[in-house]
């Protein structure tokens, strides 16, 4: 039955002004997610400034200073220690938070979903009036998922090509004055213990990246085991920066229970939800396929040639909306749709 | 004892207008290399240029009209095409070719050397008075080859970034010119079916890295077994060209037979010879470390998280020095040791 006046929600964006903010503010507004009032939010910092929200503007509130009752939906686009802060005020006035910034990830009675893989879990959704959306993990899984369900994954090594977009908007104009000043030859300017991120390529952990966190490979590795709902699976991640400014690439090494043929994996990522699987004879890349789209892209699938019963695959992803904000805007998407 | 009047020898380098090239004659220079008469040779685009050998300035002559006659050593830095047809002629001129393009690798008959792995390997240069040296795999070798001693390899994944300059001199000039051009604001002009390079991640094949040759995986995977001397090893290779200038990083999983704990790993590549181990808190880079520099750096070395008898190592190498002319130069100073 169609209401003829369907349900509007409130929702607030926190972070408002930051990346991954913006791009929360971008899909509402693309997807036409059925909200009514629309809080945009930020810490001192920057609230006062206004942020676009479908070609209007929207003034940016103190987060500080909001009160969060009548709000239904709350997704907080933070850093961690901001959320832990403001995650517990928006569930004591009511609200449904969903938690981008890792904070929550690791509690056991707070959700941890990637649509494509476990909306069911969104059901204990009223335990804590927490949802946890992983960063990248969220970009993993489309592709993950119809593996581990055709052939088991047992084991799983990930060299992930992190953009510096996923450290935020001053790493992305960082890059951009190292770069320049190197260009015309000038020195670049570097704080002590600073790594060169211009035409360089620096190891990194994703708690580095993150600012806080847990330490690289754990917080991957549980959050691609919690989502897939497996604990047995063994994974390694190594984590690289490199000077691209958005998009995710990452090598993946599959090693699965039950043999699987390229050909059949093919078949399946062509069919599963969220994946662009491309032709072999094109090389997706971050600049080429990944920045500003949902998909997640899928090129090389091929034998892994150091293991039976392994796989290799190139994967990209926009980091800002399927490795982000877009997984959160699809699970508050599911949230409405059959839980408040 | 001392000779008064120690031999020199007759060295041609050919592709001495080349990147590689420079870099042979720079380090003949550094290494007090003995040589007598040094030819610089390279083919019709670009003779009739100067390179500097030791702060003097030689003449390029043309490798098609040479005489390899007199000539003891001949280094040939130019592609395998141009290797195919000048390597035969220098030989039966009664020369030793030290061949770095990859052309003669394959061959059962030419030894593969990486002088730190298998310079006993020298004593079959006679045999067709060619001795092939490896790219890339040069600079893993001397951190893999004490590792394989010690605890035996059995399997190995490799996540290598690319910098452009191992595709040569127009990779360098593209990426400033694409990188100035993105700065700008202004459009990026690719060929059709190019990728663009700056700010960007191409998953690429060694092959097409090289424009010749066979793929990537074999290509790396039967350099790396051959100087290890050991079939059995399993190894998969993903190469990526990342947006970085100098410097090879590569992401290294190591699996072995034995168990081998990641101290005893830093115990034995702290005295492994052309390796520097770095301490646990610095992250050895392209930019910071690897380039101009000689030795090949190791910066984390973990237990691989996903594997029992796992290891996971970060190694940066210089491409043109380690990574391709200094193994070159290392190989003939062993000639003229022993063999020549």
């Amino acid at each position: 039955m169609n209401s003829v006046q369907a349900r509007r929600y409130a929702v607030a964006v926190i972070g408002a002004t930051g990346m991954v903010g913006e791009a929360v503010l971008s899909l509402l507004a693309e997807r036409d997610f059925p909200a009514g009032k629309i809080h945009a939010l930020a810490s001192a910092r920057s609230f006062g400034e206004d942020v676009d929200y479908g070609g209007r503007s929207l003034p940016v509130g103190d987060l500080a200073a909001f009160d969060f009752a009548g709000v239904d939906l709350a997704i907080f686009a933070v850093p961690p220690a901001v959320a832990a802060e403001g995650i517990p005020r928006a569930v004591a006035a009511g609200s449904v938070a969903i938690d981008l910034s890792g904070q929550f990830a690791d509690e056991a009675d707070v959700p941890l979903v990637v649509p494509e893989a476990n909306p069911e879990a969104l059901a204990d959704c009223g335990r804590r009036g927490v949802v946890a959306s992983p960063g990248i993990v969220s970009a993993l899984i489309p592709v993950l998922k119809p593996l581990h369900a055709a052939a088991g994954i047992v084991r799983l090594r990930l060299g992930l090509c992190q953009p510096v977009s996923a450290a935020g908007r001053g790493a992305v104009e960082k890059l951009a004055r190292q770069t320049a000043a190197l260009l015309s030859a000038q020195p670049v300017e570097l704080a002590p213990d600073e790594i060169q991120a211009a035409f360089n390529v620096v190891p990194a952990t994703l708690a580095e990246a993150a600012g806080d966190g847990p330490p690289p490979a754990s917080r991957l590795a549980q959050d691609i085991r919690r989502v897939l709902g497996d604990a047995q699976i063994a994974i390694d991640a190594s984590v690289m920066r490199v000077p691209v400014f958005f998009g995710y690439s990452c090598q993946v090494w599959v090693e699965t229970r039950e043999p699987i043929e390229p050909v059949t994996v093919s078949k399946l990522l062509g069919q599963a939800p969220g994946v662009a699987l491309l032709s072999s004879s094109i090389r997706p890349t971050a600049v080429g396929h990944a920045s500003g789209r949902d998909e997640v892209f899928v090129g090389t699938i091929r034998r892994d040639q150091a293991q039976a019963c392994g796989l290799y695959l190139w994967v990209v992803a926009d980091n800002l909306r399927k490795g982000s904000a877009l997984n959160g805007v699809q699970i508050a998407e599911i949230l409405i749709k059959d839980y408040i």
